[in-house]
């Protein structure tokens, strides 16, 4: 894309009241607009981004035998109230029907996906089956000081598996896990995420969070470094660490987000909304289910938190929005040739390329260039004498090259990404 | 995709309350399940479909040099206050923030899309620009009996166009109007919608909608069919019949659904938020703007609806959710391997195939195929003895292919899909 077209602007200013790093950062660069505490538009950029994380979690759901389906936002109070969870609970946003009724804001789904599947579950030749969506949640947040950390509005993948008996949903769990270690891999934080130990809730004894390290996280874990696991400090106790064969001297305490959690549902909510299959031996049984989620649009806020430096974002070539930054310094016709010429061939070799054709200083360009932080930053000017001068936004060296071996080279870095 | 593992059921009963054609059939074929009046979830086949009409309206939009971005749900009273459009309207769902201060849910993006722009907008040299969105819209409406058609949470794709003044305004609208026929003549549609005359509303004398032929829509519109043109009732009189050199006695009256609208804002929004931008002469002048609608679930309904038949649903080439239904008639391990290794075959090739591999009676596999209505349906039996016979939804004409040379046929026909 030319940058002269690209209409989001950098900007030095930003809303006084945005305190998270992650908002600060994507807001000056452009890449999201803050609309209200924890709501925020995302701009071209940014939306490249998002859809570059949700397209790496969708290809893993659907290796995992998972359907893609959507479900509303707009919540039918009926079903909520058979869970007991309509009345007791204020993460709700409600609302009402000009022509009478109730209703709220989906901030999770597994009622809306038990009553679809009333229709499509009734025989044991039915299960298992997984469901996933990737799709707006809306929470009434007290506080929301985090940026795209912790939303009113944000963008999550939410899974649903449904399971003939506990050991199928036991087995099922332990694929999610590897999943969701593939996809924090994949995004470049698998070094700093931990599958972290967490409450249970009512009916289970525990679940696992996926927690980022993350100076500015929300959440308190204690990690082994040795054993790459991790404790919620909510359930950070003594009774705790000798179940996991941990010692309190062996861990870390350190700030974290955290980016995902799987949940052994089991017959919480299937129970009460009276999700039956019959077995093979015609027995009515209750349906056992897992829940398994990743924040996507708080992937895009840790991810934008944790790369940077002070000079701005540095995005994983994975997601990033563009893998070259092409800056042409200087206004010479020989110069503008060379970089349209890179340009038209990395289009055609599907190397996605942001072209920095504006009518700004070298300076400018330079630091607009560290503040966008694609991988790659390819320079055409005076110096270059005819070639093109490749940088890593993580390096200071630069190495020079034609515009086919740069070619080359990017096609070489491009098949390597999923 | 096999069919056994599709999780989502055809059913022949659905809920007694579902009046429109095009949710009783989405409903029957396992393509949506209604959660509320106007409210549906997309299941794997629905959801494939709305996908493919969201990607080809994408496709145009980028063609026009429109920016994509995705604005949220949850809106900022104060901006819609400053236009006058908070207070006034019983569209709006509202809500309230727990922490303090009202909210309401997105039924439309001027406000939001504006108060970007202030950002992003400030000299001449930053228009013409155009911004769309692919985004849920959430409407109060005071019924909602249409299925698909009139939705209160629905998906729409929402353009903003800005200019300098009315005539690059104007020239615009005319490139939309262009894009929305082609989008239309692509989707099949280009037939039975008409580019109509609309009320502009306070601030122009004319707008325009597209309109679709459907018996069970819910706008009256006037055609020319000679002059491929349309008057909807609301404005048909007289004054506009001659303004258009229309005779009354050239017109039919037919009932339609509203799929797209094209409307001049010129500064009705831009003013009262004060969008300026400094001209060339350093003056400060008010922001021309533009805003282009086209209903994408609305249109699943509508297709649905316009392309079904007795048996069932009949999907375009290019929105189906699958090219082919294959459908093995009979359990004789040769057949297997036959549309086994065709199948495999198709996947190679790109050509998508939902695989009938369930243990289903012919009868109720060939009904099923009918209902769910891919465009081509395939079958191997003991009849096509070692070949694979091809029929088309919509004819009764069926043809003999080798493996390979259905490939071919296929990839011919797939190749020529946009």
């Amino acid at each position: 894309m030319r940058q002269s077209l690209l209409f989001s602007k950098s900007r030095h200013n930003f809303p006084r009241d945005e305190v998270a790093n992650n908002a600060k950062m994507l807001i000056r660069a452009g890449f999201v607009n803050k609309e209200l505490a924890g709501i925020y538009s995302y701009l071209p950029l940014g939306l490249l981004v998002l859809n570059r994380i949700s397209d790496l979690v969708r290809r893993e759901m659907n290796n995992l035998g998972a359907q893609e389906i959507l479900m509303p936002t707009i919540q039918n109070p009926q079903i909520w109230k058979e869970t007991g969870r309509w009345d007791n609970l204020d993460v709700w946003f409600k609302s009402k029907i000009n022509a009478g009724g109730d209703i709220g804001l989906g901030w999770t789904h597994e009622e809306n996906v038990i009553n679809i599947m009333k229709n499509n579950i009734s025989s044991y030749r039915d299960l298992p089956v997984a469901i996933f969506q990737i799709q707006n949640k809306f929470r009434n947040e007290e506080r929301a000081k985090s940026g795209l950390m912790r939303g009113r509005e944000f963008l999550m993948k939410d899974l649903y598996s449904f399971h003939l008996n506990e050991e199928d949903l036991d087995d099922y769990y332990e694929k999610v896990a590897h999943s969701y270690r593939l996809i924090f891999d994949k995004l470049g934080l698998g070094d700093i995420t931990y599958q972290t130990v967490a409450s249970g809730g009512l009916f289970a004894k525990w679940s696992h969070e996926f927690q980022t390290l993350c100076p500015s996280g929300e959440d308190q874990i204690y990690i082994s470094e040795k054993r790459r696991l991790a404790i919620n400090s909510e359930v950070y106790n003594q009774n705790t660490l000798t179940e996991f064969g941990l010692k309190a001297e062996e861990l870390l305490s350190r700030s974290s987000c955290e980016v995902g959690n799987i949940f052994k549902l089991k017959t919480r909510f299937s129970e009460p909304l009276g999700l039956y299959y019959s077995d093979q031996g015609g027995e009515n049984k209750v349906v056992q289910m897992g829940c398994f989620g990743i924040g996507i649009s708080r992937l895009l806020g840790v991810i934008a938190e944790v790369f940077s430096d002070e000079k701005g974002l540095s995005w994983p070539e994975v997601v990033a929005p563009f893998l070259v930054h092409l800056l042409i310094l200087g206004e010479d016709k020989e110069m503008t040739f060379l970089a349209e010429g890179f340009y038209q061939k990395a289009q055609k070799a599907g190397i996605s390329v942001l072209l920095d054709d504006r009518k700004e200083s070298a300076g400018q360009k330079l630091s607009t260039a560290d503040l966008l932080g694609m991988p790659y930053r390819a320079i055409v000017s005076k110096n270059t004498a005819g070639r093109i001068s490749l940088k890593s936004r993580k390096s200071d060296k630069e190495e020079i090259f034609s515009v086919d071996s740069l070619i080359n080279y990017l096609s070489d870095i491009k098949s390597k990404l999923c």
